[in-house]
């Protein structure tokens, strides 16, 4: 039995676990302990997450998953959801605080983990985790190694230009694969209808809807067929917002897939999976990083 | 001292080399033993390797580079260059014949490495490389190791979608970064003109040749930046027909990947480098394969 604590900061509250890492995690009755708290912000952050660690209870190793750019230092650069992160360095402060070793990574690095481990990546020898929230984030888990890239900023997929001359991103720049595939990307698509709302009339026939959903299916599934021409990898899991809905919008995903996969008759095609682990992905998969994050 | 043989089947020639992969390789004095062959057609293919490889002698280990989707069993799909070029078990074909193990990978793959190891990538320890000729090929090397993904198709990056509603490709899609950044697109963007004559009209200054090379250097970034997004490299190699302009060309690319680089004040930026080992880049890294390639 080797404890493991992982926190995820989430932009509304932070999760915190321990688990057994050597063994299964199967439910959440596997999970030892869980300890949430609100987010704070970014300049009580080190606090909450001290506070967090401290009820957590005696661990083996102790990590954290926060949203944003995260230098492989642990700096958080900056977070579009958390008010106030710019260059908070959580590694270090929170490392002088508990006079221990921290393990910190981009959260959805740490749910690609989790997934790989624990949930609809198993088995899995090449992994993408593809999180579609407000932007879109993404993991790579490669031979058991997640992959970090040598600033620690692999993965940054949402910003994959697939439209140079497309609507402006967040970022400043056009056409980033986020603009359209992501939670705010089908909300674009559906002229401002929330992606729920959308949803549920495609679901009851809406023609319109169920238009606008292909549109977006298409625009998904053009990236995820970028990342096989890149990685080749032999499976894909999609997490975030829009997995909820994907019963429904999975069939739909996987035809455009084929119809944008390179050398679909060549080729093992990546299985396009659903996330399984929903809002435990980032803790569990913080609570892996010392063991299975790479250098670079 | 351990001896290595590396063919590079290419569209008109095959070329074998020795090395010595323990040791360094400078210039080309370093390459032990060269043999040429033209290339012939695909039925004739082993015959010609298995002549080729008898008169590069006794080695350690015998590799084989070839253009084309190769599996990880070394059957070379489907090759546009090599007429009759379906279903060649390259690797099995020749081990029999040879009587020994074969190591057969993708051409784009073998330069990488030997770009790595010996040329551009030298200490970089997440690179991309790049190769501009008809289409682009490329390889992709962290930590030492190649990536291959679980088909054997890592690295077939010139098929990125960058543009949904583009020309068609030559795979029968639309927008494919080749499409547009190969040394096909910049005729492309040329109407017509060969890309030996618009670079050397913009080196003598020529507006609308400058303005032609602008737009291909900007969609070349274009796929630079996504293959940043993705793995976070710290060395891009440039290699094939275009980069024998680099000391024009260069500057104008740079100039574009700061323009289409995400989060570029965040980051140590990718270092933009010129390949140097040329023609001989692909067989000397098929050498390396046995030491360097990965299962997946």
């Amino acid at each position: 039995m080797k404890l493991a604590a992982g926190i995820d900061v989430g932009g509304t509250k932070c999760l915190g676990v321990v688990i057994d890492v050597d063994a299964d995690i199967s439910s959440e009755r596997d999970i030892i302990r869980q300890v949430r708290y609100p987010t704070p912000h970014a300049s009580q952050l080190v606090d909450t997450l001290a506070q967090l660690a401290t009820e957590l209870g005696e661990v083996e190793t102790m990590s954290v998953g926060v949203p944003g750019l995260i230098t492989l230092d642990g700096v958080m650069r900056a977070s579009p959801n958390i008010p106030g992160s710019i260059d908070v360095a959580v590694k270090a402060e929170l490392a002088a605080r508990l006079g221990r070793p921290i393990w910190v990574d981009n959260d959805g690095n740490a749910s690609a983990l989790a997934e790989w481990r624990f949930g609809a990546g198993r088995e899995s020898r090449n992994m993408w985790m593809v999180t579609l929230g407000t932007g879109i984030g993404g993991g790579h888990v490669v031979n058991g190694t997640l992959q970090r890239g040598v600033n620690g900023f692999a993965g940054e997929i949402g910003h994959m230009v697939v439209n140079p001359d497309g609507p402006r991103c967040t970022c400043g720049r056009k056409g980033c694969w986020e603009v359209y595939a992501s939670g705010r990307g089908l909300r674009m698509l559906a002229s401002g209808e929330s992606g729920e709302s959308v949803i549920e009339r495609a679901r009851q026939g809406d023609a319109d809807a169920v238009t606008v959903l292909e549109a977006y299916a298409r625009w998904l599934a053009i990236g995820l067929s970028n990342l096989a021409n890149v990685s080749d990898p032999d499976v894909i899991v999609i997490g975030g917002g829009v997995s909820v809905a994907a019963d429904f919008f999975m069939p739909m995903l996987r035809r455009w897939f084929l119809e944008t996969l390179y050398s679909p008759e060549q080729r093992q095609h990546p299985d396009l999976r659903v996330a399984q682990l929903g809002e435990h992905a980032g803790a569990i998969g913080a609570a892996l990083l010392p063991r299975f994050a790479s250098a670079t």
